[in-house]
Formats: C-alpha cells, sequence, structure tokens
C-alpha cells in the first residue's frame, strides 16, 4: 500500500502555521535579563520550603486531577467558589482551552462571528497563533493611538468589531503597551459583547485596579490570573481562570485530565498563604517602574505609562532593533517586537533596582555614543 | 443588546461531551492504592536530590521552552537526535497534540479517514474522548476475544478497519489487557497503515520488547513515552514522543510554548542518570506480578498474560464490580471499567510485594464469606 508523504499525514492547516514566537531564554552567566518579564524576586522561602518538603516519594503518584486544595483556596481568596475556578498549566493553557471551547473553527458558511477569535492590536502576540492552530478567524482591531482602549461608541461606528465574536481576549493590563485599563471601562466593554469575553489579567498585581468583579458578575465573562509574573514562579506552570461554573465546566471537559503538576499545586498553594511577601514585592517592582521611567524619559526616550512590570519605551537616535542590540552588546536582553505599531518601541522588563540602574548605565552609553 | 444565554456561548461539540474519567486519586491513610498503575517505588534518591536542589530562586525563570537537555539525553538514550524528540506535559498531552495535529474534524463531507481517530477496543479509553474533543470520528475495531492484535489480513477481510485514518493509536502493551504486542506483528501493521501510527508505550519498560526501533525507521510512525509509570513520576508530568522531524516539527507548532514545568524537566534528566535504579524496579515488579498472577489463578481468578503492572483478571463467583465494592471495604482500591468487553474483570496494579500480598489476602477472605 503506497504511503502518504510525510508531510501529507499533518493537516495542512497546521503545515501553513507560523508558531509562535516565545522570549529567549538563555542562561548566560551575567545575563540582565528583562525580556520575558520575570519577577526580578524569587519565590517566598516558605514556597521553596513547602515545595522541597513535598519532594519526596509521593512524586511516583499522581496529582490531584483538579487541583481541589488550591481551587478551594482561590475561591476563599477573591470570594467565589471551587466551582468558579479551573486552574491550568500557565494561563497560556487556558488562553488555549478557551478557543477550543467557544470559538468554531471556519467552516466558510455563515457562522455570526462564533468562528472569530477577537483581540485588540497590540497585545499578547499569541492570540492569533491560537487562532490559527484552531482554524478560526482572527479580528485584531486597532487600539487607540496612545494604546487606549476604544470607548463602546468607536468600536461601533468603526464596524470592523465584531460584537457575536465567539472569544474577545483583552489583555488588562496590556501587553506589550502597559496601559491599564479602567475597571468601569472594561464593565461597560463587556456589557456590550454577546459572546464570551476573557480579560487576561496576566499583570494585573501590578496595577491599580482588577477586574476580577466582572467575571463573577457576568456570565459571558472570564478572567485568567497566572502564578509566574507577580508571584515568581513561571519554572512551575500555574495559571488559573474564574468565571460562571457553566464555562468553567465546559473548559473542564477539554482539559487534560492531569494538566497541572503537583509541585506546581503546592507551591501555588503555599504562595496564597504568604501573600504579603509577594505585596511587597509588588511595591518595589512599581517603585523601580517609575523610578526606570523617570531616568529613561529624561535620555529622551518615549515612555508610556505602565501598569504592569515592564514599560513599553520608544528611544530616541537609532532604530528600536538596533538598541536591541547594543544593549544585547552590553549583556541586557529586552524584547522587540516587529510588528508595525510596536516596531519603533523596546519592552523592558522591570527588573530589580540594580538590574534597572544597570540598563539606564548602558543606555546613557548608548545614548552617547551615537551623539 | 440582549446577551447569548450562558450555554450557548460554549460550542455545541463540547456541550455534548462526556469528559474522561480518570481513576480517584484518594489519599486515604493505609489505602493500598492499586487504581491507576503508579510505580509503588520512589524516584531515585537522586532525582529527589537534584530536584531539591533546584527548588531555589530559579523557580522565577520560564523553564526551557523545549526541554532541550532532556531532548538531548533522550537523543543520546535512544540513538536519534534531538529533533526526532518533543516533550509533553504527560503523555496524555502528546496524545491530544497528535489527535489535532493529524486529523481532520469532521467536515459532513468525503474525508477519505482523514477525520477518522482509531484504535483497539479495548484499550486506553482517553482516545474516543480525544475524537470528541476534536470533532474527529472515533473507530473503534475490537481486539480478539483474548485481547490479542488482530493480523493485518483479518483487518482487510473485516471492513471495519480504515488504513488511512488520519491517526491509529496502539497501547502498546495494552491497558486494561496488559497484553504485549511483538514487534514483528508491530511492525507489518505500521506497514500496512497510509495514515500516521501512534504507538502509546506507557508501559513498555515491562514488557519484553519495545517498538521504539519503528519510530525511527518508517516517517509514519510516532512513538509515545511518559516518565510517570515505570519512572515513579506522576506527579510531575513529563511524557515525551519520538519520530520523524517533521512530524515532531508539526506537533511543536501546536503545543504551548511552555508546555512543561521546570522542575519536571530536572526530575526526567535526573532519572535518565540513574536507570540501574529504576531496572531494579521494574525486576521486582515484575517478579511481584508473576507471582500475584500465579495466586489470583490459584483463587479461581482468570488472570490475562500481562507484559504491564498491571493485571486484568475476571474475579470468581460474583460480578466485578462487587469485588470492587468488597475490595473497597478493605481499603483496597483497584479500577473496573463500565465498558461490555471489560465489565468482567478488575484491572489491578502490581504494587510492592507487600501490597500484593495485602491484596490476595483480602481476595482469599471475600472469596471465603462468598462460599
Amino acid at each position: 500500500m503506497a504511503l502518504r508523504p510525510v508531510n501529507s499525514l499533518v493537516r495542512p492547516l497546521v503545515a501553513r502555521l507560523h508558531p509562535y514566537v516565545p522570549g529567549e531564554q538563555p542562561r548566560i552567566p551575567g545575563l540582565i535579563k528583562l525580556n520575558t518579564n520575570e519577577n526580578p524576586y524569587p519565590p517566598s522561602p516558605r514556597v521553596l520550603k513547602a515545595v522541597r518538603a513535598a519532594v519526596d516519594g509521593g512524586l511516583r503518584l499522581y496529582p490531584n486531577p483538579t487541583a481541589q486544595a488550591l481551587r478551594e483556596k482561590l475561591a476563599a481568596l477573591h470570594g467565589c467558589k471551587p466551582e468558579n475556578l479551573i486552574v491550568s498549566n500557565g494561563s497560556d493553557e487556558l488562553l488555549a482551552l478557551a478557543v477550543r471551547c467557544f470559538v468554531e473553527p471556519d467552516h466558510g458558511w455563515r457562522q455570526r462571528g462564533r468562528n472569530v477569535v477577537q483581540f485588540f492590536s497590540p497585545s499578547y502576540s499569541l492570540y492569533p497563533v491560537l487562532a490559527d492552530i484552531h482554524g478560526a478567524t482572527s479580528n485584531p482591531v486597532p487600539l487607540n493611538l496612545d494604546f487606549t482602549l476604544p470607548e463602546v461608541g468607536e468600536l461601533k461606528r468603526g464596524r470592523r468589531w465584531v460584537f457575536g465574536a465567539g472569544l474577545t481576549l483583552v489583555t488588562t493590563p496590556n501587553a506589550p503597551s502597559g496601559r491599564g485599563y479602567p475597571t468601569a471601562q472594561l464593565a461597560e466593554f463587556c456589557r456590550a459583547q454577546q459572546g464570551l469575553v476573557l480579560l487576561d489579567e496576566a499583570y494585573v498585581d501590578f496595577a491599580r485596579e482588577n477586574a476580577l468583579e466582572l467575571a463573577l458578575k457576568y456570565p459571558h465573562v472570564l478572567v485568567a490570573r497566572t502564578f509566574s509574573k507577580a508571584y515568581s514562579l513561571c519554572f512551575q506552570r500555574v495559571g488559573y481562570g474564574v468565571g460562571h461554573p457553566d464555562l468553567i465546566g465546559a473548559l473542564d471537559k477539554i482539559r487534560d485530565s492531569y494538566n497541572v503538576n503537583g509541585l506546581g499545586q503546592i507551591a501555588a498553594l503555599a504562595t496564597l498563604e504568604h501573600l504579603t511577601y509577594y505585596r511587597g514585592n509588588f511595591r518595589k517592582i512599581i517603585a523601580t517602574r517609575e523610578w526606570l521611567a523617570g531616568e529613561l524619559t529624561e535620555l529622551g526616550f518615549e515612555v508610556l505609562p505602565s501598569q504592569t512590570n515592564f514599560l513599553l519605551a520608544r528611544p530616541p537616535g537609532r532604530p528600536a532593533s538596533d538598541w536591541l542590540a547594543a544593549l544585547r552588546a552590553r549583556k541586557i536582553l529586552v524584547r522587540w517586537f516587529d510588528s508595525p505599531a510596536v516596531r519603533d518601541y523596546l519592552r523592558i522588563t522591570v527588573g530589580a533596582q540594580a538590574e534597572a540602574a544597570a540598563l539606564v548605565q548602558a543606555a546613557r552609553a548608548i545614548v552617547r555614543s551615537s551623539g
């Protein structure tokens, strides 16, 4: 029997995909890594202790498949029930599950928006990739020129917005702009949508406001959170979603049974028992952020106001991609996106104060050398 | 604007799903847990040491997105290249990725098998669930009555088999039967397929043969492996796939960027540096398996020959579901599947020798009480 050529075994949809490219994760000694928005501070010593204590023969057993203890603790924290919560392998998994759960692949006939993954541009560059993987239609709609959220009236007039989109993803506060969106504006925005809205709050602990209440108030709104950035647990892949039990139940049906590793569950649980430690870190990072924004502004950068643990900044004098290389030559890694709306900017993670100071020093040297 | 009812936000396909039900994971003191095929022996002390040593401030950083070090070490072990390998969040994630990568959802028109997820029945009960989640067609084809693999000629005559199925999943050795399939027979089987074949070798370390060579020889064959069962790492969710670089590359495109947690990667790496320890455990488990099979046979059980770390056995005197309850009352948990081919059987994980002895003692008491 004739075998199919290897490439024809793969779905044409997959063969055509351009994969998401995550920020680099080099482990170069002495490198100041400000490219993937990790927290400069370690997890709480109590978290490390709890995880170490769990590294025993118990690793041979499956973890709790529904992350029951963690969901109970999160429910108490957020004033909801465990049924309002799903825990995921990082919030990336939750985003992928949401696309598969709420969006129809393109069928080629009238789908009244159910095949649309909608998001503002620029925002998290993973969203269109998830739509492509699912065979759905992306609808990127530009933010205002200053990266603020368009008012509902503007969206209606603009006609590009699909109010019945199967899934609308809003990064709030936004990446890569760093902008925070007022909860009142998000509430009005959510009320205008007919399809599901997922508020992706990966950076919300660095913001003035959060919109969790909307997920508990509106049955078509989900909020995604993660332990990665604010809680210094990128390594262990723990995120979660909050929303109506029927939405959570639907997501539960399509996730892998044991989607969240056991030590990650334990680390997240211990994290919730020492929130004062993390809140102290948030204050430090916010203070460094404001200091860094001021210094970069003085050096001629145009710095956007940030509600996150990073800054989007337009560097002076030479293209942003040149800056990327010049900083890298000084062992400082930041992020640059080759897409029209942000090509002129660098996204700079707010590190510890010493890292931010090193960045400022390097930037000063680069400014001088181009003068 | 009228909001859609909550349930209409969910895709009809998802709303209709019956989710996979994993075996229970109760943590009851004194319980003898022989229901989910976990290894009775802990990970190597060196693995525990390596993981503990990695529980530090580094948890704040993202793990390597491609599990590079682990793939290099696995490549050396299997005599292939890192490009032949993908690491996954348990092998369950790999199975789900394979369905999404190689199988078209049903379109309602002629798809020449590309929309078919095919497998033998009984085998891993997750397969039809994965097909349903993807909106594809399951094609379960019965094994021979003694749970051996049908010959290719029989499959051709039987007419139910789809040689061009998008994805054919073969659990080898099989669960829940425990049967091993000879590699020569699997090779002939693979040669007869036009679509992709995934050999799911979750239990292969307890078998006489493995079929890894087929994944390196035939460009349409993938082998899935896991660190869960044989390597006592269920808790940490690490599996992997081996095959042609083009297949691996396609799977890589659709996985989450950081799909495997960092401590899991470290645990798996350390595992590969102490294989002698695990091989000793395999020998112990196999010895207990053979002892247990003999004892149960003497008590009137019909025990299938096993190449795994569990036994499928038809208990005497009363329905298998009654046995499940009677054993549970004695704090011994085994697995029973409410499906036609195996309803008369119990699936019993081979534990440590003392656990197996406790099971035999309980079974003896149950046999007497029904006499």
